[in-house]
């Protein structure tokens, strides 16, 4: 039997990512492949730092993008700064914070658990109880905004708590990263990770990260080795350094790094202030069209994320029958819902490039057909 | 500052990788992002297992890409294989032997080195005797085509001797896959990775594994946990599985996966015993060139890869400048030595479709223009 070339159809991709890309990203993608040496290379790395800094908001010289996805990114934050016995806070709102703790527990850390509702955002009273509780807690992990919920924590609050206690924050921005407010310095978080291909419209597959002054000198004093020599930063940290001769750690992800560079100039152009407008922005359009139609969010509009919509169906709608008919007939992808939410919400995303008028209109209207036939 | 796109020139890849990339692949890399579960994706993931099954000549289910580059690849079979305690006997005759036992020591594991020279094969010898004086050991790793120096190692042989002593086998067919001769079942190889952009062509960031029935066995009669979350194959199997409903694990490169099935087509629609045969007649044609010019091959010629010529350069020569003028001058990259062989060497690569006549002509003249002048 033989296999042909594979030639998907063109997508509206309005689901929790990945998110819509831009022509202009896909082209920068297939722009042809240099050596991960070449001196072309080194100085585009070096703008791409200066790139996620400004995603970012931060001054961080340890901003890079780690060469796999935002998992990895999650996995490079955890097992650089936690040594086994370290306990750390762990908030659990949602999917990604049982993965976190997935995270801690392999490698030997104690996690200390802080629950709250699947869709409220984390709260920082019992954060700071958890801290008073733990005087010998060296780290607060916790999502920014929840992939499964579409709920928003106030991270500045919970960055301020860890600073009061001394302790390192590791912060979960996957989905937040150039969709909302996210000021990384300000907020004084220490190591934050994110994903390509949510709110900056690039290809997945990478994970952009950042770690603080602080992070770095924790990772400089641990007593134990880093277990996963991939993920180990210190190794490549002299891989992305700009300074004198690279040392070689892995083959860098060429062609994706090329479409990253491209999305971050797009935001760079278009302006950080502005893009969390837009999602709002946009956020608002769509929610007006789908309380019409009788969907209810899950989160309270106080912490409600405007780029990853979850929403209560209408009673009576066969969501599986109803998701596929969207594919089918109009392209367009939303997403299930994960976790306990699944078959009861689905998870509506206006990410990065799919966060445009011409996207939240058909949405609305290919719904409205769908639902009233 | 404002940062511009990023527009590489067109580079001729002679390194050691990455390696050329057709234009075909390229074109399939910028296709529309579709969603990494949607059904249609879903099919190409279950065209893509096929077509690495036929690439590695085996039939394990158990045959995927890591979404990361071959050093993810190697980690995820030692995390996966290896158990705090165990024995592992690790070949070292060039770089990426001493990195596995990096990752056989950060495991917590025992490794038991048999070394042999840069430019050297792994020594079966060398290898019965350990595993003779090793009787508790419970893995052989070891490099088939060391990447740093160039030397291929019998891994049929090395294959055979951990069958007779009972042992797993992990290894690295980083630069061999596609390039040269690799049967995985034939040869009882049970824990084996590659890359990506080396003689596959396709572009870098993915790592093609493939674990046979012996060594799913032992992930899942481990005592302890596996120390990573991401490279859990256990969880990984979940989310590649073609039967019944896919679990979430992570979100997969889908751009990067389009591209690899693509170069896997190409590779099918050749015929991987004419790819073999194809590298190995540009490796003739470049060595009759680079032995006129005065280059000395660092592998005695019983154990010299095709794809990956490691030359000692003629006298006299200032490396890094005739490297620099190649680049800047032709668009041609070659490669640098690497650990011992670092300003001793060059590596000059004919990988996938790289190994074309015209670039085995353009690189023979660009040298002999370059050196001459």
């Amino acid at each position: 039997m033989t296999i042909q070339s594979f030639i998907p159809p063109r997508r509206i991709l309005m689901g929790p990512g990945p998110s819509d890309i831009s022509p202009q990203v896909l082209q920068a993608l297939s722009r042809p492949t240099v050596g991960h040496l070449d001196p072309l290379f080194i100085s585009m790395m070096d703008e791409l730092k200066q790139l996620l800094k400004y995603a970012f908001q931060t001054k961080n010289e340890f901003t890079i993008a780690v060469s796999a996805p935002g998992s990895a990114g999650m996995e490079a934050c955890f097992v650089n700064l936690v040594e086994p016995g370290d306990k750390v806070i762990v908030c659990r709102n949602g999917v990604f914070g049982e993965r976190m703790r997935e995270n801690v527990v392999r490698i030997g850390g104690e996690a200390i658990i802080v629950d709250d509702e699947w869709g409220a955002p984390v709260s920082t009273d019992k954060v700071e109880q958890a801290l008073k509780d733990n005087p010998d807690c060296k780290i607060l992990a916790f999502v920014h905004a929840e992939t499964s919920t579409g709920a928003l924590s106030d991270a500045k609050a919970l960055g301020e708590l860890a600073k009061q206690y001394r302790v390192l924050t590791i912060v979960d921005t996957v989905t937040s990263l150039g969709g909302v407010e996210l000021r990384v310095d300000d907020w004084q978080l220490d190591a934050v990770y994110s994903g390509s291909q949510k709110c900056l419209s690039c290809v997945p597959g990478l994970s952009p990260v950042t770690f603080s002054a602080k992070a770095i000198e924790k990772i400089q004093s641990r007593q134990s080795p880093i277990q996963s020599w991939f993920l180990d930063q210190s190794l490549v940290l002299g891989y992305w350094s700009g300074e004198g001769k690279r040392s070689y750690h892995h083959t860098a992800p060429v062609n994706s790094l090329y479409a990253l560079h491209e999305s971050l100039v797009m935001l760079q152009n278009e302006g950080i202030e502005n893009a969390w407008r837009r999602h709002q922005d946009m956020h608002e359009k769509l929610k007006v069209g789908l309380e019409k139609l009788g969907f209810k969010f899950v989160v309270e509009e106080s912490s409600r994320l405007p780029q990853l919509n979850a929403v209560y169906f209408p009673e009576g709608v066969d969501e599986a029958k109803v998701r596929a008919h969207l594919l089918n007939t109009y392209n367009l992808e939303v997403g299930a819902g994960l976790g306990s939410l699944a078959g009861k919400a689905w998870r509506i995303g206006l990410m990065g490039y799919g966060a445009r008028p011409e996207n939240v209109s058909l949405c609305l209207k290919a719904l409205e057909e769908t639902l009233t036939n």
